[in-house]
């Protein structure tokens, strides 16, 4: 589909995230103007200065008025209290949306606001991201070829679902739409065990195992040079999925040494094998 | 240093690793002939093909004799067999010296065979490698600015370990020595735990979830492309260490998951922040 040009686009939190879609927004421009809201005034002047925005405000109130697409980027546990925070000063027609990367807390926050006539949220995840954080590792083309998912509820108008759809094509992304329950429990599997799995790797190594890493391990681990406070904050606001992603993990590697401690090597190749063939199969 | 010139250099099994020793040695002239030997004639043609060696044999007496390095390539457990096979077929001088990825059965099984004058043995352990297996897979460059390993014993003669050395350092990387022991269990710390943890964390996903992986998921997961075969041959013959190395991971997997279970955000964003940071350090 051909990307809309919105009048007004707002930003808020423009670090990895929030400044890839600010980048990616004016490179292809997908809105006349972009706004940035951030917390400090340093931020704005350094995503200025690189060319991601127009203007930019610490306020939120002031950020969000007049836009007719608003985006929230901030560390997810931030996320619902933005929300509340931004929606009195939505825009009539405006779409509230996010980046956050787990979504029962933020359709809840949302669902949770006043009905206001033309105001409404849709709850979006780019799978893209890096190890690296910040402003200072964004990127136009972050969303290029990655997957969005987004978490419409039954009550969600499609003409919001609509225009974040707009905005992840538009940056070069397929949209896929699930619950939030469904997103939270996959993505609590594919993205946040992992990332839990990589940090627990580098933490049970010895001090002198590490110089002998190899490419294996700085593949694996790649994950955990991830910032711990925003992870820290995945982990609290997806805890109950999460903890059932990694029973399950728990369940793998507990069958598994049993196998090995017995040494029925039959057994856990077949195991092997079947996890190498779902591997390959992923690019 | 300056790489000497063999006369004969011998590499047994000629899949990734020995097919990339075997091209490496030829880029860099380290060897006048170099000779392969595999078990099937095809193996031998396609390496002969690729430029990879001079003449190849499925006789491992007739290859061996006359080499003055011979490099054991083949699968970890079938290495202590080669071994002995190998061991009254060397040629006064010769050196004999190994890939694999396991070090106290393989030199276990060079102590058990009769001493034979001028005939020595140093185990060793390229850290370097791929998901991908076979010939087709293999690189000239593969070991350039990677670290190997040597395993030498009280016992090893220093001309073996020079003879060792100077074979990695030709092939670009960088040597180490630490004892069988040592390189088992911080080898399986480093590598083969991870290995085991990659492809269980495939294993534990739902085939629903994959769709949805992202980069994170496919660099954590890489080397769960493995193939089974070698990888349970490699826990086979690292059983202990694997087990002690299992071990520490599922304690501190288990710490964590009480941690998210109570809430204790602080103290696992603690811990999350160490790994980091160990992380960090690394490439």
């Amino acid at each position: 589909m051909s990307a809309p040009r919105w009048p007004r686009l707002t930003v808020v939190s423009p670090g990895l995230i929030g400044g890839s879609v600010a980048r990616g927004v004016r490179a292809r421009r997908l809105a006349r103007e972009v706004v940035v809201v951030a917390r400090h005034e340093a931020a704005i002047r350094v995503a200025l200065d690189a060319g991601a925005a127009d203007v930019g405000t610490t306020d939120l109130a002031a950020g969000v008025a007049g836009a007719s697409l608003v985006v929230l980027c901030a560390p997810v546990g931030a996320l619902p209290g933005l929300i509340r925070a931004a929606w009195p000063h939505l825009a009539p027609g405006a779409v509230l949306t996010d980046a956050g990367s787990v979504k029962r807390s933020v359709v809840d926050a949302a669902s949770g606001c006043p009905a206001r006539a033309g105001v409404s949220f849709v709850g979006g995840h780019p799978m893209a991201g890096s190890e690296r954080s910040g402003f200072e590792a964004s990127a136009a083309d972050l969303f290029d070829g990655r997957l969005a998912l987004l978490t419409p509820t039954p009550d969600t108008p499609e003409s919001a679902v609509l225009a974040a759809t707009a905005l992840w094509e538009g940056l070069g992304s397929t949209v896929r739409r699930l619950s939030a329950e469904a997103h939270d429990h996959l993505v609590g599997q594919i993205s946040h065990l992992p990332h839990l799995a990589a940090y627990a790797l580098v933490s049970a190594a010895d001090g002198d195992a590490l110089p002998l890493a190899g490419r294996g391990f700085i593949d694996t681990t790649r994950i955990a040079a991830s910032a711990e406070a925003l992870w820290g904050d995945i982990f609290r606001e997806n805890r109950g999925p999460l903890l059932d992603a990694l029973a399950r993990y728990e369940a793998v590697l507990g069958r598994w040494r049993e196998l090995v401690a017995r040494g029925d090597w039959t057994t856990l190749e077949a195991e092997l094998g079947r996890a190498r063939e779902v591997r390959e199969k992923l690019a």
